[in-house]
């Protein structure tokens, strides 16, 4: 089984960026544990990050034409401005979940909303880089 | 270490309402699955459901004068009118996830707004009753 | 052949309160109103009244798990606010008609959004205590 | 006594006209069923439709100079567009209740609002074509 | 000079309609006044009424292709909802001067604004039936 | 095959009317070229105009009564208020294709939304009048 | 009998200020029109300008303090925002009428709205200069 | 004389809950300042708290049904959100003044508008508990 | 200690000024009031009103540089639009309560909002003049 | 002569992405149907797609520095997000029509706008594939 | 060259007033620096401050009658609430350029709309009282 | 010192651009006349522009990640639509000013709002292309 990760704007900076917010692991440390799980599930995980929202739709139609079993997004703030996305999700067969390291209830009224909500199986957050554990979790389950 | 789970209006008829949007399982089932869990942790749960809103804001408060270490809520359509039970959860220190088994984003618009998630941890939502699951996971980590 | 009419907060004070608008007959005599009307029909009727939301919540179930052939419900204020009653209405199969003595339409605008209405049968507004015995018209008819 | 019924717009196809929502009863079906129920009570109904926002707002003004005890409308979609329709009820004495076939508050939002219905006596929807028997039953109350 | 002098819906009914707000003279009293006035100024004016939008529309577009210098319109309700009208008053060269009997501004709020006073030359409204002598005073001055 | 071309208020002023917007040819001009367009098909086309909405409404029914295969309206101004012309269409067969010899969205903010245009097959706008002969084109494919 | 005419911000700069909105004259040709028509009747006319809101408040609690019979008020920007002049208005016995040079409807939509209109006897706009002289008439008939 | 003073939900919790918003004191400590005031004036005051809007609401009941002169609500939460407990004072001859230890027009928005204000003689918001004695003070005037 | 009271546009017609919301009293006896109450707390009140916004900020930077204690203000019409006054108050150190006579909550809904309030420490509504002096006590406690 | 026809985003997936609302033709039967109707007018057509908005923005600039007469845009989603896609077509001479193969008005209310299509010739919607023919119609008119 | 600066409500409480927001210079600090800028362009400077929204109104009309070259304004918090200044702007030929020393977008959302800023030249916010030099640049330019 | 001057889409075209709002300069006059500003203040600056969201992100992360010690930037379009821009700016300790050449305010509503200006030190718009400049002297201060 082969699962994706996607990241979207700005997550490269996680660990640099308001640490008060989103706290003091990189990236790169995310990508580890959701190895970590996986693995002990026999499964493998492909994690990307891109600040481009066409590259993020690319990678979501690329999910369904290979071996993908479900897809892991953490959509930055496109989630709150792309319908492209949300269209490139409704487009492919592939189960898709929305994580959220911070709460984004709790922050800017802008945040309270997620274009791309409707068109996944469901959303995590304000749990966490643990988030993406969970929703790994779900389709390994 | 000792967690509460706490379902609001209309739960109890879980498995016999709407299926096609809840599932058929009961909340009996549903209790039964986060025994289990937490016994793995060697934790205990308490699982309760009422209809009536004001129950809720005690149990709550009860929770804050008990030794309970984490609340899963799913605060049913209380969701989305009970600035009450917001401030319920304000006024204790026990951290509180809320969950819904549906995906509320999916669902009418009245439905995608949370009047109690800004003082959450956070929410899991459209991950069926797993998502209670997950969330005491997460107290569990 | 068995219904229930359920009144929701305030209207205990049916006739003492506000008489300009909802005029001087108290809640028995609609109650002894209802129950001549049915007893025609060699039907039986059952007339509570509540200001709990949760209590009008526990009684919509109590219908669906009885031989309740339908309810009539003036939800009263909780018209205007309560998603959890709607809920409730939605998750029984017992059909529900929602009533007003008087005509919402003509009076404060947040009055004349039934958050209900959608989920029952149809609704009765403005025909004064008459409305009921209509409502249980459509059933018997 | 005499009673005035009045269609608006679309009615003439009713039975035609998506039977889905409004069933398969034709207009002349609930003429019948109007002036059954009417001669019972030693009355009669003039029972009459049209397209025209103007001719209803004539018929209206007619109603208040002949003998006419009581008018039902089922204004059609210039219930939710007319303020000269609301007017006309407004400028007679004669009392008017609305009535709609289908439950106008499980529809689109935008059927959900009544231009007339402030200055009607009161409204009934969803109760179908039995809803224009229980306005004239107030009347002959 | 000859003026046209339109009114709308329900204006059939002045004298007799909510005389609180809208006074006891009769649409004939009025249009004495707008003769006598105009006759002062050897002018003549045509003065109508009707109930149907087409039929105001029709006339907009008499006047256009006959004699007419200037337009006082009554649109009554189609005040606040017609675009068709707004539409005829552009669509001829003849100006038109809107005018209310009654002060729209102090009644309910959507009858504040007017669909057709941005195409009309100016609007008077709250000087009773005087307003019709005020508006061909401003076509004659 | 015979066609329905269908037009609503003041469209019998074109080429009279705000020229910088409509442009200068006339409806009989548009009757001409739509008729040339039907005939290289062997069908014909019913060229009509009223600013009575209930006319339109009158004849969309009509058209489902008899041998029309497919009706082009372009409904004036009475796009953005007739939600009894929306229901009109719905409440036919025949295929409806909906449109402006203007662009719509280019124009005022109330001229962007059409109450219609979910009940057509399709909405073109902005092609000038020869949006009426593709509109045809389609029914002719 | 006495008049008193108020003009609020910027009219002293009529004649200067975006002459084709307001046209050529200035408030001085205005205040000498005024004086000639209420001299015809035996009257006075007592004409101010402020660009101080407080200015104009005093000005009508003045009004009220002497013998004046009748305010025409044109304010100008104030018109608009001040709740304060609305409430000088209602606080006075004295008639007062609203007066706009320009048709306000066919500006900008912020100024549509009248905050001091449902106070005030009627409004007259879009008539030009000629509405002072329009609205004296109304309290000199 | 004999006043009630009712607290709504999570008042239970002063003192306890969010300090720097409501202070250390807790509802004990306001009772007993509430018992010194009244004595002063030979009056005595029944103090009382809940979770639950039908309880408040009965209570309000009681009050019209027993010789209380005035009731002092501070309704929490649902001060926001009920239109039942607004029903419910406007159903009683009973004067009503509403409390709030908070500011609450500093607050979320949310917090800025109160159902219940518009029934009650007045609100006394920001200034502590000390608002209590002020509103018992007005009865006790 | 000296307090300053200050009074916004129209408070000048207390008394004189309807009524039947505001009631009889005058500003003056509102002043004799005020001043027999803090002088039996050993402190004096200066007691200002003004039509003019500007005079009240000014009034309210004075209050800043003079030893005053603590500030009343009525703002009349000025609450609901003035951010000018709000930045005054944020501008000082001096506490500031504001007080209505009117309950603003049952009237018009823009007089529901206050502008200032958030600045303010804490508002009385609805109470009458009485109100100044719950105030003023707040500030002598 | 050349024409430009640019597909945005998800529009590759044509064909594989929800037929029921886009129909089974792929995007590669949509470029041939077109290329064969210019070459009936000996004209040649540039057919596109990218997921990218930037890659569409700089497509459209280049559109203006070759010989292209006409461009033709499905924007997909950046119909309603996109004022960058707005302000390049706007900032070059070429024409461009706007074309939609499914209805956007009859599916969800975000898909009604369009921010691309006052800046646009005009817009075709709900006439599937066909829809850019129509188009290359008009520029080849 | 002659320029003026005005200043609205609450700046000549500059360094007084919170200096978090607004620094710890003075107004004087400001005109000082405005006066050495120009001095080097061998300008000079009139810099002046009001809380009378009438007095800065006033002001501006006094520039279009003097020899002033520029207005470089601050209107404080009628930056927000004033059409009146807004007029004023337009009805004189001095440019005007509004300056802004804390960045209006970064605070409260009513702060973010300026009614001024569609009448002047251009903006400058958030750079501190330097914003004033380079306004004053722009002009020198 | 280093400075970077980002560019956003449809920038590539300034002076080709409709002129009439954007003034006829090109984008490398721009660069030029900034090259020569900051060269007196020697420093260097490092000009760009792209049409890509995902670019204009890549390059702020850049500017944190190298010796920058300011950057301008004009969004264009990006300005009212990216939240992701927004939280880019947000995840750097770069200092950003927000430059628009014409003013936003006096055109289209959609242009008013800036999602960036919240995050940036301020903003300077409607100066023409002199506004980088000023930009640049903020930071070379």
């Amino acid at each position: 089984m082969k699962y994706l990760v996607l990241n979207g704007p700005n997550l490269n900076r996680l660990g640099k960026r308001e640490p008060e917010i989103y706290g003091s692991e990189t990236l790169d440390d995310v990508k580890h544990k959701c190895e970590v799980l996986v693995a002990q599930f026999e499964a493998t995980v492909d994690f990307r990050q891109s600040n481009h929202e066409g590259q993020l739709i690319d990678w979501i139609h690329e999910a369904a034409d290979t071996e993908v079993a479900g897809v892991v997004i953490n959509p930055g703030a496109y989630t709150h401005t792309s319908i492209a996305l949300r269209d490139a999700i409704a487009s492919v067969d592939v189960p898709v979940i929305e994580v959220h390291i911070s709460n984004i209830h709790a922050r800017e009224a802008f945040r309270h909303e997620s274009k791309l909500a409707a068109e996944c199986v469901g959303q995590i957050c304000g749990l966490g880089t643990f988030g993406y554990e969970l929703a790994l979790r779900k389709f390994l389950q």
